[in-house]
């Protein structure tokens, strides 16, 4: 089920997985360590992309989306993982109110939401949909891409609790990136909210999240021994940029040149004959919008205006005003001859599941999750879990451990990165004046 | 998968098994809650027998040694539950001792523990076999009923540590029963020993497991509204007993005539047309020895020498004086039309699998675990993790779910017990010389 790395620089990658693979007792032990000092993410999904010499995270998400497209055979694995991450953050709760992303448009979110309700389940909890849809005035069946039907029913706040009509919820989990802000009627409720509020794109940026990992994969290269590099995008980071006024052109030309420059280096240095590029983003963006790839500088000057505006809103309609500028990492696997990058889905401290993005309209140095994209499962091997099953390391099982280990170090820099929002959020934490 | 109830009886148990489904949010709340107050053990297994209107434990074993019977398309829950319970046990451990038993003639014993390597190697464990066999001189090459090679380590003794030839481990995993005692080899050491050396039979009692089931079972009772014998076999025990020279027959007697009395009756409040029956066994007896079925009080009064001698020693060949007077719980349950009883594997607080134990030669009331029988694995819902998925309790998912539920209250009580031994444990802890 995994394909095959189609990549004439097999060296390379093949050597990171085997030393990944042969440190794996050293490796395991560092992340029981690592999750015994800090709080593991109740859950969370990684895009990763493997360029043959290099296999390196480009974006964590804490609000995962895409359960549907997991492999249903392994399910069990997931309602395990949800029992383990329940007994950590509140054994006592029985009812859990799944707030989901107010698009009910997109029926492959709602099977989502779906499959996230019947992972919940079968962990024991009874769940309904609280949505925050502003203007749903009453419980409204939808129905998902796999023709389940949904009961959405808009949140109610009574005092400090949130509920539905006859549902008193023990904890709140959100499917809602939170984009759009966090809403009143969430602030200061006594119940338990996972992820916390914090971890929502309002004050989450993906340069604090890559400097986390920078500090996550230093300690784990060092660990195992490798260089850094080839398991981490160089990044870089511009704070006040107005795409549509064309404010900001130099700090980001300045920035991409010095990723770029960075990048030329580490490709001289491994031999590797491609021509570098960066991935622009917006530094709180989601969904694949406000990115665009470039080669060289001069692409980030004088924008035309189809460019900028591409560039200028995100999700919500938000303005962008702060980029990250982030080494590209050419995906070299392709399923039927499409470009692909593997997703890995992980709950509590356990990998769950992934699944191929592959998108038929895209190069492999483009962003794969735009208008053209599909699914694939990522399978699990069941056959063999360890390494010493005499396999070569690109085999599947190998191949997934190896994918497995840099997710699950994006997910601790999560973790890091949570901890550190927690401090600020502490600050901004007064309660607003909540209109229920 | 899982094979239909064939019984006259069906009333009960689905009204039993509808009231344990239908509460499933308070049950796995209530499990999770009792695991924040006490230790759960690292794996365990119970046998279950179905009687249609009554499900009941009638053994929990704490060295489980029937991984190779598992689903093997659910190794990945093993694996995963693995490292949740090193995670909980010994975080910082990456080489584990596996110690098995010691008789390896049973090819199917070591295909277990062939099974349970790859476990542990799956959770990123360094894992070596660490034998206590008295004879062995060196490193011994074994081969499983599977075909697969085990390499047998005689255990060294290096101060308070134990380790092999250039392996020193992090923590000591017994998947031995420690039948024959505990050995000096063993006591006193630096090592995590898991599970602890007082959960062996050389200290455990069946009848303290049932005294601790008694209280767990009571519990559960209450919180889902159920009279506790519908999942509580009737017991008692008898402390001086010398088969060999038919001591404390009549103490016997009396005990069989008590359960039974009480079986009779709650055999008529539920309109149960059966014989009642019990279940006579050494009480710290494992592997199906020293165990008989009688119906009757006189049936223990002046047995022959035969019957004797079967009951007089168990495993190692140690003289039984105490026993348990267990209420018989027939199995309605066929596979093949064979008699068949379920058995539930568990590491750490998860359901991770099971099988029936199915035996040709025996019939419904009769002892399961003897000469002819066969396993068949016992099959996860994958498809369908929820109680609301429209099924009748009866449906595979619902009955394993049931099944799981009762194991897990076995596993609990199985806790409170070795909380019990601990204490008593600290007093005979003194460490003897050591002879390594």
């Amino acid at each position: 089920m995994v394909p095959h790395l189609t990549t004439s620089l097999t060296g390379p990658l093949l050597a990171l997985e085997k030393q990944i693979i042969d440190a794996r007792p050293a490796i395991e032990r560092w992340f029981r360590l690592k999750w015994t000092e800090h709080t593991v993410p109740f859950y969370s999904s990684v895009d990763l992309r493997n360029a043959g010499y290099k296999l390196a995270p480009v974006d964590t998400n804490l609000f995962p989306g895409g359960f549907n497209n997991l492999n249903p055979d392994f399910m069990g694995l997931c309602v395990q993982a949800t029992m383990s991450a329940v007994q950590k953050i509140c054994p006592d709760t029985q009812r859990f109110l799944l707030v989901p992303e107010n698009h009910t448009r997109n029926l492959f979110y709602l099977q989502n939401v779906a499959t996230l309700k019947r992972i919940l389940e079968g962990a024991g909890l009874t769940v309904r949909l609280g949505s925050l849809i502003p203007d749903l005035t009453g419980p409204t069946e939808v129905e998902t891409a796999g023709g389940e039907k949904l009961l959405l029913e808009p949140v109610q706040r009574k005092g400090n609790r949130v509920g539905l009509d006859g549902f008193d919820p023990c904890a709140v989990l959100l499917n809602n990136d939170l984009s759009a802000g966090i809403p009143g009627i969430l602030r200061g409720i006594q119940q338990s909210v996972v992820p916390p509020l914090y971890a929502g794109w309002t004050t989450r940026r993906k340069s604090l999240h890559f400097h986390a990992y920078d500090r996550a994969a230093e300690e784990f290269a060092k660990l195992i021994g490798i260089d850094p590099w080839l398991i981490n995008p160089v990044f870089s980071q511009c704070g006040k940029v107005n795409f549509a006024v064309q404010e900001g052109e130099e700090c980001l030309a300045a920035n991409v040149d010095a990723v770029l420059t960075e990048v030329r280096e580490k490709y001289k240095q491994y031999g590797i004959d491609d021509t570098p590029f960066v991935m622009v983003k917006a530094d709180a963006g989601t969904y694949g919008m406000g990115v665009m790839s470039v080669k060289s500088p001069d692409e980030v000057r004088g924008l035309n205006r189809k460019e900028r505006n591409k560039m200028a809103v995100i999700k919500e309609g938000l303005p962008v005003t702060e980029v990250i500028i982030q080494e590209g990492v050419r995906t070299v696997e392709t399923v039927n001859n499409s470009t692909a990058e593997p997703v890995v889905y992980m709950m509590d401290s356990y990998v769950v599941g992934g699944f191929y993005r592959i998108n038929t309209e895209r190069g492999v140095d483009e962003n794969l999750n735009s208008r053209g994209m599909s699914f694939s499962p990522l399978a699990f091997a069941t056959d063999c879990h360890s390494p010493d099953c005499g396999s070569n390391p690109d085999a599947p099982p190998n191949r997934f451990y190896t994918y497995g280990v840099v997710a699950r170090l994006a997910m601790l820099a999560a973790s890091l990165e949570l901890e550190k929002l927690a401090e600020d959020f502490d600050e901004m934490a007064e309660p607003e004046a909540v209109t229920a």
